[in-house]
């Protein structure tokens, strides 16, 4: 029952601080004969890593993955899979300020009202560093999703970067991996990258809007009551750092729709059922239809930024904080593949629920 | 592992089907020695009951809830509690349109893939009815929150219906009870009241967004990072029917701020930290501030409405639909007591799992 | 993480006290569509029912089983399924002494000085009782076992009462339900209720050693390291009322071999891998042989007797104790039942999780 | 639900194999602020390390512990504490014989049959090497409950080697550490070196019982009735390689005492109930009365032996095997310092949940 553990079948624990020695997960339920090394998980964590351009951190890490157990021969074994990151880029500075003082909007306060004791060095476990494991173990989750659902595609973009949406109709898959905000939309992306370097000059940052998409998932995915797949979507989420909202579907925007207009007719397709939309993200009940899964989570603006903001001390003192260092102006940019390697392992994870609990013999229709 | 419970500590399973003989919830971990009687429980599900007015299903429930188990003497034994309620009003009629087709936006059709057998009798376990369960549960969570934090206090309310939001300064708590919408605007109130009317008549339903406030609540609640206490209200929220949205704090409106305009800021006040503003919901870093718990969530519109959608049989034959009978035309407003059982389970169970885990021994400010 | 909950995929959380209104069994995870009604669950009931003979407690509970939910026209849907038992045999008389004073060898004390409150009728939670919803579950398990390993067979009985044990050559599986200890060995009985016929006029009771075969459970069930087969079968037996010890295969005997001597030989057989011999019980590294899987366990006598025993009161003044009522000489006889209902959940668990997480792709031998 | 994980608030999960990288264990909800270096869990590691007489195997490994994450500044944090051990002595060798036949008595054939791939390297996952990684996590329980039950006191020590059990009247808890066997009686050591040099020269090898003591443990822990304390101690060792059989207090011995015998008289002493006897090892319900928990366990001889025993390939060809290679004669010598750690881990977590479920509200007794 650790809090660290995400998953019921396919158990992800991630472990590690952002400048201790080390950071990783621990993967268990992974099954046997999936061939895996550790490059089939480095593209993905090359992908979120920091320092790419100027629009992220400028933190160095090389976030190279290790593989210490569970793999024999270059094929999964079934045992635990120990991914490990170390932690190269742990520059020795002055941590003074931040050790004393909250930063507003951080886990600072929380952390040691909670614990009575913290890693202030970049934020210890409540850093967004803690994503590379996800990132990580995401790389298992979609090795294995590769020989049981090949069909299976998923794909995280953003779709809001502060106030600015992007255009649904100029929506372009092709595009997100041309920008470097992941996002499909190329106007967007123009007028993001200019909004963003005004904020990162003026030490500030923004939220954002991320959407993942995942097409290819079998009809009969999610275990009501408390292990919908959208429930479990949202957990895989909301548990990321600093995301503060995530809907389905129509999401939110359902709550302003009638019934008539809200309900996806149904018709019958060559190959099964067909709907007339997906207003409600592919899962009905908590269980997916086949349609595309649909999520989206809002991530808020990073915390740590050189404007001045007023706070205290760890003795109550009354201050004022600015935080020097290398940090993301919109930390949403590197949650896109945080967001899709969530959503790989809660769909493996629910695959293999199906396949223990209910097997094969799903109602078939026509 | 069931995947009908819900909850470390404080754990709640619920069973039970729509038109089943009952429905109920097993409650395990309550701690010994709280006064408990059913008809603390009823008040609960009182609120909830349908039947109430003419915005709520007129299905006739009576929802007594019995204590089983667990209890002696009129105090919890720290046994299991089992909590158990008659379905009364099974009508015997003709489910015949049902049995065949699949209700657009209902569970109909991906129970039937995923199980290949359904209790198409309204909608079995895929019925709102479950909820009952939750509300009872959540009573005992109560009941047990006042010998611990005698202070909280958990209001839910109805802060939107189709498109039309209250008036954020017109909010008054004291409003709430005096309208079928358990909303906090009186204006919205009766604006509400005409819409749905219509809405009804015509056999059409609309969506709406709920608001739960937990005020009272301790600093330091939360166990990162999957057993975040936001990442637990969006999982108890979500997994409650006809929710396709959940957002903390700012939620999906901190995508659209700055750094510098969301951080709330800190101040020392007398019982310790104080805050300038709550973009944060009262949650950091996946642990509670000790501001309000502030969590939203979006209710799609009923799906059983009497217009006629385009659906197909389970042999496959494309057909026309049109559900009759006694529906919700906004199944938002039975959502307001759920969501407040839902947040004290949330609470109980981390006020457990921190004491359990961590102790007294909470950093201390000032 | 219900510490009433047994199982993984197959999940089996108990209610219920001895003498409050019912007890029972919500039962989740059961895969859909398997033929099941109560009257299939009441033989295994009635097979474990006290008062039968009267080697066993003269309580008369009719222990009649109602099937609440998860069932729908004959067949189980997937949802969870509530057992509930009504406790008839509630006889409004004076406990007075047990009230205040603890029986040695009971759980009297440890409930009031973990609980602060017990309900001291018939024992309440820590009643033998508990164990009808264990029957009643394992009655489900079993159920759903015939359709996926139709060969298995799952086969309880005494050998060995107080000191005296069966002679191992002359068990006749077809004796079992021939006496009223459920012993293969004829003579045996005989002994037995001459042994216990003294006992039971004398107000004593005494231990006994059941031993519980699976014939038919195929290799490749179990998953290491902490959710090896024979770990959870020691964790279901131990967790049965009294008993205080289990063994797998050779058990304690494996101690005193050598390794040449334990070493079951491998053959090659027509269906696979065969055996010289069944010391490992059918279990190796915690998975499966395809062998008949072996434990025994150890019941200690019944606590409550009418010899009297010295003890204290709640309020620390030393006492004596008889304890009065119709208690069972040998509770290890009820024990059978739950002991094969138990080996039957552990069986199936595992059966599904081996599907879920490994799926089919078992290594082949030849 | 890793299966490779155990506790439910003190979370433990291994992984690794015997010849991979490293192997280790992820120690998740450990409380914050407990003193804690590597140092501390060196010692352990030291008692169980091979190679140190010639009892054990000559396998050279240094197992040195590294803590990876969850401890600032020498004291842990209330996250994931992530303990690596380097698999050091990996020879290059030939593995021809182990890996195409499977040893009798031995995991291999059911990780094959289960898996389809195995790691046939030194056992690879099934190795007692796994068992560090429990000895260091371990190790860290005992820190904990050094602040939390400075009296608590765990003793593990050899009671039986192949037949020849101790003389219960000889015990003297000094001798432990005084012969290689961790026996109290040093007259069973003696002659047990001349027996245990005979079968290593013959090579050969032969079981053992160990059993483990725990003093000053406070009454009231234990959650019925899955999670008993005795329950979970049997889980404890029963998933420790090699082991075959658990009890607790007079176990086995138990079923052949009338009640009037094993009833463990009570009596008031000046700190509260004192027991004439502890035929029930500490434990009552399943929930602990204060006196010594007293648990044995069986372990059954090293199956990988010089001995020539019969068996088959892979490919299904009959077929003799010789294990050479470096082995403990007794693996049940190495299981002591194992066993003590398991029942650190289970207390640790039954105390923590105690605290998180029931508080400090226990019934007082006088």
């Amino acid at each position: 029952m650790s809090t660290n553990s995400f998953g019921r079948l396919f158990t992800v624990t991630t472990w590690g601080e952002s400048h201790g020695p080390a950071l990783g997960a621990t993967v268990d339920g992974c099954p046997p004969n999936i061939p895996l090394d550790a490059s089939m998980l480095q593209v993905w964590l090359d992908k979120r890593k920091p320092g790419q351009n100027k629009y992220t951190t400028q933190r160095q890490e090389a976030d190279e993955v290790e593989i210490l157990s569970g793999v024999f021969e270059g094929k999964t074994t079934g045992t635990p899979i120990q991914l490990m990151i170390r932690n190269t880029d742990q520059r020795s500075k002055d941590y003074g300020d931040i050790m004393d003082k909250f930063r507003p909007g951080h886990a600072d306060i929380t952390y040691w009202q909670k614990y009575g004791i913290r890693d202030y060095r970049g934020g210890g476990r409540s850093s967004a560093r803690e994503t590379a494991a996800r990132v990580a173990a995401g790389g298992v989750a979609r090795e294995v999703l590769k020989s049981m659902l090949p069909d299976l595609k998923i794909t995280g973009y953003m779709v809001q970067m502060g106030p600015d949406k992007i255009d649904r109709n100029a929506i372009d898959l092709s595009q997100i991996e041309q920008n470097p905000f992941w996002t499909p939309d190329a106007d967007a992306a123009e007028r993001w990258a200019d909004y963003l370097n005004g904020l990162r000059k003026s030490g500030n940052s923004v939220g954002a809007v991320i959407e993942v998409i995942a097409s290819g998932a079998p009809a009969g995915l999610g275990a009501p009551v408390y292990g919908k797949i959208d429930t479990d979507i949202a957990t895989a989420m909301m548990s990321i750092n600093a995301v503060k909202g995530v809907e389905i579907g129509a999401g939110f925007g359902a709550a302003e729709l009638t019934g008539e207009d809200n309900a996806d007719e149904i018709f019958m397709g060559q190959d099964g059922p067909q709907y007339s939309s997906n207003h409600a993200g592919g899962i009905l009940g908590g269980i997916s239809t086949g349609q595309d899964l649909v999520c989206r989570f809002a991530v808020k603006p990073t915390s740590s930024i050189l404007k001045t903001r007023k706070t205290i001390t760890k003795s109550g003192e009354e201050a004022e904080i600015i935080t020097k260092g290398r940090h993301d102006p919109c930390v949403g940019i590197r949650a896109v593949p945080v967001g899709e390697a969530m959503m790989a392992c809660v769909i493996l994870d629910h695959v293999l629920l199906h396949r223990g609990q209910i097997g094969e013999n799903q109602g078939k229709i026509g």
